[in-house]
């Protein structure tokens, strides 16, 4: 049988992620993939896990593997409300935090919450492809940001904000996916300002901020305007993403919707997941581990930089974050990365086009996004080069 | 700032679950609750779970800690593929399966591609809540189908399918929550019947039918009609509801917009928990373990209808599962259980009055769900009798 004719209107809205067939391209066989954005296997705390199960059983038993509230386990929702608190030198309360499956878990629940059919939503050009398949459903119009080296930049926001058409506001601040920028603290302070002027809320997505490689630390956007911010957090690359936790700190009607929003999508939040996660906290096992993290990228992100530097025609551009996951390239207007892309398979090489990261058709042709944690150094810089000669040639046949 | 003015017209719909205020109460010190829904403590694998654990990080690695495909962990859609083919005796093959975050994850996905706003649905009057949970923010009409001690019979679903104006149909149609009652195999085989004359979509909710204490298993809607049927499972009941691990089997068109759907929602499942779940799928944990379930609800479901039979006036009805974890009780015409349940509740024991199982209110004012789950023998048996005292005092009081 054949049920196509049942579809609920708001699908048709949304398409298959583009993005997943490059990733199935990607895990290939001899292909070396700057295409995901998975964090390194290595990176896992595997080791530990054994102990952290045996802490979890002991301390919660039963508990762990009961039904649990939607807002979250107790423990987990206590531990990181001191854990954020101290990180952003605000007064954070248990009650203040609300676990979801993943971050992905919350965004959809914020979708769920605010978005009516039509309503609009401002977004960074580019933006983080998972926001807007949250979204989809909901059927947002999505107002651009435009970003620059320094993100999205407070005249365009508030350019927007003074319309006063726009219910949120979704911004990845620091070492955003997929351009790696990060949002400067004076900049921060002026956005801030302007959500409290004008009565604004955003979304600020921060899955990324515990990569840093080097550098000071930029406190969020949310730390200076929390009651116009719900701030949105996941262990997915501090922890292992196969748990699916995720959390936010929102105002709290925000809050209280979310609640029984996510009662609907799941009930809650895996208990065993969320156990794992307290212990992982407030065990120092996170403290111990993040250095070890940081040790894997931090010289895959400078042995991309280098083959960067050496590979590449002197007119590319490509952002030079502090941290995260991603670099991303610019080339000469005109050119199509897709193009590329094509050509860079055959040669087992795979990165994303930096188009698909837009929502306006056609925006970002000559972009990609190259994510340096999977693959190792010796890796990354032959598929960099590679890269590099792939553009030269197909720059050739262009102007041939 | 208070957010309330960007509320989403959708969630107007929703109301928090009132039945989670009376799990509150329910959960207070000194009460004896039929109220909840909850697998016993006891009857969770709680000792073999170091052993799960690590079989799954000895076989799995890394990979139990990676992000993974939405359709769900490999091995425990092969693991399930098996299982569930073997249960109805159907070929069943790993790509029919989807996993979710419950099957409240699933219900949710299933909500999202079907119902467009307004859209009608079939269900039983009463139902399962967390289904209407899950469906109310897409905003359906509910078309209630009358149910007896058969449950939902033929003639009315035939009613109602012969209009064609229902998106699908949603039944729970073994050991039903709330009521416990079961659709025989003849009735069974007229829906299936129906659902093929009339093209007609089943959601087939079957969390309970492996808690079984007595009689003959009976075989799934879905066996009988595979092309019309999403077949929704979980492992809440017979593994750890806190995993919150569920899953379905569907035709392929619906499975290919869940897919979507849920990509959006969580992009998949706890990878971890999937690989516990497939582990003690074939590792023989479970067929180890199911009879121990049964052997504690058994004698505690036995002990309920003692109760009921001693305690209770000759004019009160219940229904006599041959297993799940509800019985359902029917006074005369014109009590009001809810306040039978304010004058039980000051005595120290929790039930869920029949009423908040129906969409249309007032319907099933003179009902009750007992749970028979967590509670021991002897505390069913004082539960039951103290009900069947504070249900005489309120019938002479209401005649006096």
């Amino acid at each position: 049988m054949d049920f196509d004719q049942l579809l609920a209107d708001r699908m048709r809205a949304v398409d298959a992620s583009a993005i997943r067939e490059i990733l199935k391209v990607a895990a290939r066989p001899k292909m070396i993939s700057l295409a995901g954005g998975m964090p390194a296997p290595d990176s896992f705390p595997l080791r530990i896990f054994p102990e952290l199960v045996d802490k979890v059983l002991t301390t919660y038993g039963h508990r762990a593997l009961q039904y649990d509230l939607t807002e979250g386990f107790g423990p987990l929702r206590e531990a990181l409300a001191a854990y954020i608190g101290e990180k952003e030198g605000l007064d954070v309360s248990t009650g203040d935090v609300l676990i979801g499956s993943g971050s992905q878990g919350i965004l959809d629940g914020l979708g769920k919450i605010l978005i009516s059919r039509g309503d609009s939503i401002a977004i960074e050009a580019p933006t983080y492809l998972g926001a807007i398949q949250a979204f989809a459903p909901y059927q947002p119009n999505y107002v651009s940001l435009q970003t620059g080296d320094d993100g999205v930049s407070p005249d365009a926001l508030e350019a927007v904000l003074k319309q006063g058409r726009v219910k949120c506001v979704y911004l990845v601040p620091t070492f955003q996916n997929p351009t790696g920028r990060t949002i400067p603290i004076s900049l921060r302070q002026k956005i801030a300002d302007l959500l409290i002027k004008y009565h604004a809320l955003l979304i600020e997505d921060d899955p990324y901020s515990a990569l840093r490689y080097r550098g000071e630390a930029v406190p969020s956007i949310f730390s200076m305007a929390p009651d116009n911010v719900v701030y949105v957090g996941t262990f997915s690359k501090i922890f292992a993403p196969g748990l699916r936790i995720g959390f936010c700190i929102s105002p709290p009607s925000i809050r209280k919707w979310l609640v029984t929003a996510r009662q609907g999508v799941d009930l809650h939040t895996s208990t065993f997941g969320q156990a794992l996660a307290a212990e992982y906290l407030t065990g120092g096992y996170l403290d111990r581990h993040l250095p070890h993290i940081l040790s894997i990228y931090a010289p895959r992100q400078a042995a991309m930089f280098r083959a960067l530097e050496d590979a590449f025609p002197p007119y590319f551009h490509w952002s030079r974050p502090e941290g995260g996951m991603f670099v991303w390239l610019r080339g000469p207007e005109g050119m199509d990365m897709t193009q590329v892309y094509a050509r860079a398979v055959a040669r087992n090489v795979a990165f994303v086009p930096g188009t698909f990261f837009f929502v306006r058709k056609g925006d970002g042709m000559e972009t990609a996004r190259l994510s340096f944690t999977c693959p190792d150094e010796k890796d990354i810089s032959r598929a960099v080069t590679t890269l590099g000669d792939v553009i030269r040639q197909y720059e050739k046949e262009m102007s041939g």
